[in-house]
This record gives C-alpha cells, sequence and structure tokens, in this order.
C-alpha cells in the first residue's frame, strides 16, 4: 500500500508543533502543509481549521476530513465540502482535561459567590457570605458527551448535586438525567449554575434564550463554553438585568473576536475570555488522528465520525 | 455512669444548630449553652471558640476542650486552659470538603491566568494568552495535614506537578514530598501556585517572609488559607510591588476583620476574602465530638489530641 498523505490546512493555527507531532505520531505519513499541497489528486485524508475556499474541489481523491475542533458546526456547512465525505470531529484527552479545568474553575467561582465577595472587598466590607454546601448546590450541564461527561466527573468529587441534559438516554450513577427537548425546563430548574456544553445545530442554536433563563432559579449563573449562537445575546443582557441571571462566564461569541463596542466586555456581570476554554494538544491529538488513518487503511470503521443528519 | 455534661462556650457562633445537631448525635448528652452554665463542677467537657475570660477557672471537674476549629493557636496561648488538659482540634468532613474547593477554585484561577484575563476584559483585549499544561504547572502545599491532603487529592485529578511540605515524612504516590525547613527552599521552588495550609506555631509564624518569596520561581501566586501571621505583610506587598508574586489570595490575617485602611483591600494583585474558606458545619462536627466523648467514658484514648509540644 502506498505512504498514507495528509493535508495540514489550518490557516489560522501555527503549524510547526503539528508537523512535529505527526511525525512521531506516525513516521510514514507523508504531511504536506497548506500552500504546499503538491500534487491535489495524491491527498488522501485532509485535517482542517477554517480551510481556504477553493481547496477542497482539488482534492479528488480525498477519502476524509478531520477537524482541529471539536465544534463542527461551520465545517458542516462549507460549501465546498461533499456531502458523503466522512468528517471526524476532536476527541483527545487534553481537550477534556482543559474544558474540566475552565468549567470547574467557573462553577467553583460562582458556588463560592466570588463575584458578591469581589464586590465587599471593592467596599471593604468584612462579610462571610453564607454558602450553601456542595450537596445543595443545583449545578447543570447541558451535553453529556466527550467533555460534559469529563466536566461531571471532576464536579462529582466535589459533591454537588449534578443534572445533565442530553438527546439520547444515559446511565450514570450519582446525577440525574434529562433527556430531550420535553424535559429542558425541568432539568433548567435544576440548574443554579448551568454549564453549556452543547455542539452547535439547528435544534441547539438560540437555545439559551429569555424562556430559558425563565426556567432556571432566580439569580442563577451561566457559563457558556459551547458555542456563541446558543446564546440570545438581548435575552442574556435582559435576564443580567433583572438579576434573574446573577452573571454570566461566556468563552464563545456569535461574532469573534468579540467586537470592540460590545456591551459584553464592560459589563460588570460578565467575564468574558477570547475562546480558550479547552485547546486541542498537537501531540495526543495527532495520535487521534493517526489511530484513524490506521484504522480506514485496515478497513475498519472510522471512529468520531460526525453524524450529519443529526449535526454533530 | 452519669450523662455527660457537655458545655458550649461559642459566644461568637450561633447556637441554636449546634444544640440541635448534638440532640441528634448524642441523645442523652446533656447540654448547657453559655452563660447558662448551671453548676459549674458539673461539667466533663467544654466546646469553644473565643470562650469567655473567667469560665476556665469555675470548671473544676473539667476532662477535656474541644475547638470548634481546625486551628488552636488561641486556644493554646490561652491563660487559662491549664496546660495538662487535653485539648482536641476540629477535623470533621465538612470543614475537609469547604477547604478542597476554595483551593482547588483559587489554584485553578491563576492556572489559567484569570486576574491577567481580566485585565484584558478591562481593556476590551482579545488575547489567547498561553497556558501551560496542568502537568507542566507546579503546584506547592505547605502542610500536608487533614486540609492539605484532601486539597492534593482534588488538585491531582487535575494532573498537576504537586509537591508538599511537611515536617515528617510521608508517604504519598504522585506528588513530591519535601520534609522540613532544610527542604522548605527546594520545595519553594517548585511551587509557582503556593497554598499555605499549616497550623500556626513557633515554627510557622512568619514563615512566609522575603526570603520564601525569593526561593520561588519568579511571576508566583500564593493562596494563604493557614494563618494571618504566616505571611509577613510587608514583604509580601514588596514582593507583589516587583512582580515576584504576580497576586496573591488572602482568606486569613493578622488582624481579622481586615482594617478598614489597611492596603491588601484596594490592591488590584490581591483578593481578600473574609476567613471563609472552610467552615466547620455542625452536624458532621457534633458526630466527631460525641463519638470521641464515648471513646473517653469508655477508657479509649482521644483522636485528634492535639500535641502540645509541637503546638498543634
Ligand atoms: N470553548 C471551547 O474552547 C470549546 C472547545 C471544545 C469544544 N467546544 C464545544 O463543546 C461542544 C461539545 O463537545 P463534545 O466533544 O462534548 O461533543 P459531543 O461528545 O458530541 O457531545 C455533545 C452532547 O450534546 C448533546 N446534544 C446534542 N444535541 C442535543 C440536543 N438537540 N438535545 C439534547 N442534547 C443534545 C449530545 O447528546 P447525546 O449524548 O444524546 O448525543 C451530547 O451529550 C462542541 O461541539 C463545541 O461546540 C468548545
Ligand atoms: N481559612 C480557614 O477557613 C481555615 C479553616 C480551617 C483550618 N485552617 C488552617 O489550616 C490549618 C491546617 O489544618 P489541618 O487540619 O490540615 O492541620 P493538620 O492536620 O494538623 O496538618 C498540619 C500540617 O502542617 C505540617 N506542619 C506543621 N508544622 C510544620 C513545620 N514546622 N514544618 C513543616 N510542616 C509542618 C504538619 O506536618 P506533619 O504532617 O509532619 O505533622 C501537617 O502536615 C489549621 O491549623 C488552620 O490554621 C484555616
Amino acid at each position: 500500500m502506498a505512504k498514507p498523505t495528509l493535508l495540514y490546512a489550518c490557516p489560522t493555527v501555527p503549524a510547526a508543533p503539528w508537523v512535529a507531532a505527526f511525525k512521531t505520531a506516525m513516521p510514514d505519513l507523508e504531511l504536506r502543509v497548506w500552500p504546499e499541497i503538491g500534487d491535489p489528486a495524491e491527498i488522501d485524508y485532509a485535517f482542517v481549521w477554517h480551510p481556504p475556499l477553493g481547496l477542497f474541489p482539488q482534492l479528488t481523491a480525498l477519502r476524509a476530513v478531520f477537524s482541529l475542533g471539536a465544534g463542527v458546526e461551520r465545517l458542516l456547512d462549507h460549501a465546498e465540502i461533499p456531502a458523503g465525505m466522512p468528517l471526524i470531529r476532536m476527541v483527545e484527552p487534553s481537550l477534556g482535561a482543559d474544558m474540566a479545568i475552565y468549567v470547574t474553575m467557573q462553577v467553583l467561582h460562582y458556588h463560592r459567590r466570588m463575584p458578591e465577595f469581589a464586590r465587599n472587598q471593592r467596599q471593604r466590607a468584612w462579610v462571610a457570605l453564607d454558602v450553601p454546601m456542595a450537596r445543595d448546590r443545583k449545578v447543570g450541564i447541558l451535553g453529556y458527551g466527550q467533555l460534559g461527561a469529563l466536566c461531571a466527573e471532576r464536579l462529582s468529587a466535589f459533591g454537588f448535586a449534578l443534572s445533565v441534559w442530553s438527546r439520547s438516554p444515559k446511565d450514570a450513577a450519582g446525577l440525574r438525567v434529562f433527556t430531550g427537548r420535553d424535559r429542558l425546563e425541568d432539568f433548567l430548574a435544576e440548574s443554579e449554575i448551568l454549564v453549556c456544553l452543547l455542539p452547535l445545530t439547528e435544534d441547539t442554536s438560540g437555545i439559551l434564550n429569555a424562556k430559558a433563563f425563565a426556567a432556571m432559579p432566580p439569580g442563577s449563573y451561566l457559563i457558556n463554553v459551547g458555542r456563541g449562537p446558543h446564546v440570545v445575546e438581548q435575552d442574556l443582557l435582559a435576564a443580567l438585568a433583572s438579576g434573574q441571571i446573577a452573571h454570566a462566564t461566556l468563552d464563545v461569541f456569535a461574532q469573534e473576536p468579540l467586537a470592540e463596542d460590545h456591551p459584553f466586555w464592560r459589563h460588570d456581570q460578565v467575564t468574558v475570555t477570547p475562546h480558550v476554554a479547552a485547546r486541542t494538544q498537537p501531540q495526543t491529538a495527532a495520535l487521534m488522528i493517526t489511530d484513524n488513518i490506521r484504522r480506514h487503511r485496515n478497513g475498519e470503521c472510522l471512529l468520531n465520525l460526525v453524524d450529519r443528519s443529526l449535526g454533530y
């Protein structure tokens, strides 16, 4: 069998660490780095993030596309990727480890009422605010996939009253599972601290809207690490103004980078981070991809394949 | 045997939840709540926090003193508690659970460079700051006792490069143990994020001083949840000014409440919380105390006894 050829086409991501990682993971892989793609008809696999327009029509022998990110909504919407092309999303341990750190950090921050302690500090007020025990603190996670499940595992160690929401039923000890649209409001009523770890699909776009906020307990907290369009921004601003949502942590936005004049930047109930909750690590990610390439060449099924009918 | 009599003498702490907790934990306990102490010669045990002066000389039949808090330096210094009186410090699961939450929260906060992200937010700057992987982040804990060990366990789950410092050697998988004064500077060199969970003793007072800060990697972070006098305040202010310490979280202070004109309040590299890192919970604490009273009455040894020669 000829050596497999993989095209690296992530123009916004420095290539050097990836080149090194792929070399270690699969020495006999031929790696080409866009824009030096050589003969496009020789390329078997593409590894992409914000891929350049005009590329895919040239890749006539392409057999599968690997995404650098876990969220693939833009690749599914990409005008030039054929509908039948296998698309593999990113699943790798560092991404999960990063996300579990970010989510745990912000859940603990809200659980311990740190925004209020910070306000008290500015006013030089020594006040021992009451904090419920972890088992009496309701934490909800929208999405119980690769990332949501790892976050739930870390948070369980602290003893929170955890609920999760997913499309399909789950068997999970020590937490409450709510399944499907019908149970969304019941789930939200159990979420004093709500974490969004959904993929962006037709079904989930705009899910964090006025109705959702109203279903949460008054004075709740929101942590959005899914995608910007999960949130209806005007509804969130209104919920913050009324106090229905006490504080929000937003890592993702409808428009990134966040526009300079966007009200989130200077909102004292909003923590903004620039889409850094979890990063794909070349070393571990290259292993997942090359393992999948080996499977594919052995005629085995590809892992972490996106289901186009579900949109994730 | 006559019913045991326990005196509750914590004037600064509301008694009601404790009365309920002791009733549940040991129905045949006779609980008296200061100042209604009845015949002082009938009191076998005292449960105290900031106990009133003049009390102890009256308690002629006293057999042991239980502390509401884990730190007993004030009770050891108390002029009226006889030197031979058994003193039991607070060890109970809620205290550890609370402390593990607080410490993990602030370690993750510093690991993820949240003070810098907050500064960037104020400047509307969208900058994806580099963050090391957890396994490359050096976290050190001063003290590997009841609380330090639980914090280490929680932090391990995130994969940090953990070191701990204690007086006596420990056998602990997955972390580096440094023992005794001789190894303090080596330990500090491994502490980009340093947590102080020591008891306050002659040996540990002032341990967080200019020399200690200089031994840490430049731009490190400090989390003091031990006792205020562990920190030499002027040295910390100097280390913050030079950037040797990038940021500090202080829950405990030499003088509490922190004086209104204290520079920590308005220091933008200092997070102040009002001694709330961990609270003793009546339900679980009452169980520990009544269990100990039962042991004592059966002639078994008392658990969690303070070693007066060590000061903790
Ligand atoms: N901010 C960042 O830095 C960052 C980094 C990485 C990823 N992300 C985001 O995180 C998302 C999740 O990643 P992942 O790897 O955990 O994805 P995943 O493994 O595919 O999990 C997705 C979860 O969402 C649930 N879900 C999807 N559609 C649903 C619907 N209509 N109703 C109810 N539940 C639904 C799924 O339910 P089932 O289990 O029933 O299928 C699953 O539990 C990504 O899509 C991406 O948007 C953000
Ligand atoms: N901020 C708050 O809300 C709060 C709440 C509770 C407690 N605290 C503080 O936390 C402290 C620790 O509580 P704990 O229950 O974990 O105490 P502990 O079980 O007695 O543990 C103390 C640890 O410190 C070590 N140590 C003591 N003196 C030392 C020395 N000279 N050199 C090196 N190591 C030394 C001990 O070493 P060995 O293991 O070798 O004995 C032990 O590992 C309390 O004393 C209190 O000051 C604060």
